[in-house]
């Protein structure tokens, strides 16, 4: 299994405080050795940061929790393998393009079956079910709209529906994003948690840091997290149910 | 204009010394301020690092020029912006997929009436004319052969044959690679040179810095940089000519 990161924020936000605790999950507090990426969303524009060295003892990792890279919408992973061997080509997160924007994707979970799933315009690189399953749902998209629809959270309602189909053929946590809205799908772990004021302090569960947002933020924040297991001890997330969704735009969710 | 950088070789290797040389043009011994991006290839895959400060005094450029990334393809850029703002967006190098594979491409030079560039299947995300051109390339490549094609170098000899169309539309170098390929196009300014054994010692032009290839290499590596200007100084570097084109595999001009 893997482990998930996401954020939602109205204001460009780093996720360092996040970061440095997911990354002690690959190969330290946690078992996922078999490398990690993160991709930070500027407007329209994604920059991804991969490696297939274990998260906790990688250069590029240490430059990203130490770096503050301000973002509205980011997707992380740190990945033990199961389905395709650890190479580059097998780390998530992946990105697409459609409709003239950058779409990305990361998976926690094990599907069997996967090699039928039809896929069409969008090819996998590797050998994962995850890349799989992304392109046959960016296939299945293209499929539906062959022009860009008025409405792309109507395009994410129809990523959930699809979502929903890939459940049945095993364990599908997932985060996907085009930068403004970021859709969650859970089938056994997924936790969230949207921060506004009034800000307080929040601990990390995995190393001894704390942070006081109140400090770091402006009342008119908003930024949501969202992540395998919590990553702070003294806050309250919110636990998926298996088959739930959840759709956010700039922290909100919607 | 903007600076380009590529490599091509046979056996896994850094570019920590090219890169070097070619981050100080981004704003300190060059004008190009305005962003700069590395791809590097493992195997099928690819990490792309990208940042719209300077070169010269981005964190992740000090971070991807000291640490040793080993790569059969690099494509790297940094730009001074003309058609498009500064943005990650309009950031070199951009990748797409098509048929399981990532392409992946950086242009130096500005299009005239490039908004007419006709893009089917590829839509450019951001608003440079590079960008464009590399949509409609790979749209045309997509129109030419909607079913991957046996022979990939079949598939760069008709890019070629597209590249020679943009030069009409005005200055245009380029590199652009699927991490086996190496493809390179000029019509001002690009240069390259082939190293292989015996490996000698190197100067960089823009800082002082040298390096000893033959305690860096073994006598099969065969290793291809491609830059806009020389970056060192006393080697014979191929200048090529106006609406020359070259195509690389695993180091060795083909």
């Amino acid at each position: 299994m893997c482990e998930l990161l996401g954020m939602s924020a109205n204001v460009p936000t780093d996720i360092c405080f996040s970061f440095k605790g997911l990354k002690e999950r690959g190969g330290r507090t946690g078992p996922h050795r078999d490398g990690w990426g993160v991709a930070f969303y500027e407007g329209k524009g994604v920059c991804t940061f991969k490696d297939a060295l274990p998260s906790y003892e990688s250069e590029i990792a240490r430059l990203v929790s130490d770096y503050p890279i301000k973002s509205c919408a980011v997707v992380a992973h740190i990945r033990q393998a199961n389905r395709g061997r650890v190479s580059l080509q097998n780390t998530h997160p992946f990105t697409r393009e459609l409709w003239g924007r950058y779409w990305t994707y990361a998976h926690n979970g094990q599907l069997h079956d996967y090699k039928d799933l039809p896929v069409a315009r969008f090819q996998p690189v590797g050998t994962t079910d995850s890349e799989r399953a992304f392109c046959y749902l960016m296939s299945e998209l293209d499929k539906r709209y062959p022009n860009k629809p008025r409405s792309r959270k109507a395009a994410f309602r129809f990523l959930q529906k699809k979502a929903k189909t890939l459940q049945q053929l095993g364990v599908f946590n997932m985060l996907l994003t085009d930068g403004e809205y970021l859709l969650t799908y859970c089938t056994t772990k997924l936790h969230w948690i949207t921060r506004r004021a009034p800000f307080g302090i929040a601990r990390l569960s995995d190393v001894d840091v704390d942070i006081d947002f109140s400090r770091e933020t402006t009342p008119k924040d908003v930024v949501t997290v969202i992540a395998t297991e919590p990553l702070t001890l003294n806050e309250q997330w919110h636990k998926m149910q298996p088959g739930e969704s959840q759709l956010f735009r700039y922290g909100e969710p919607i």
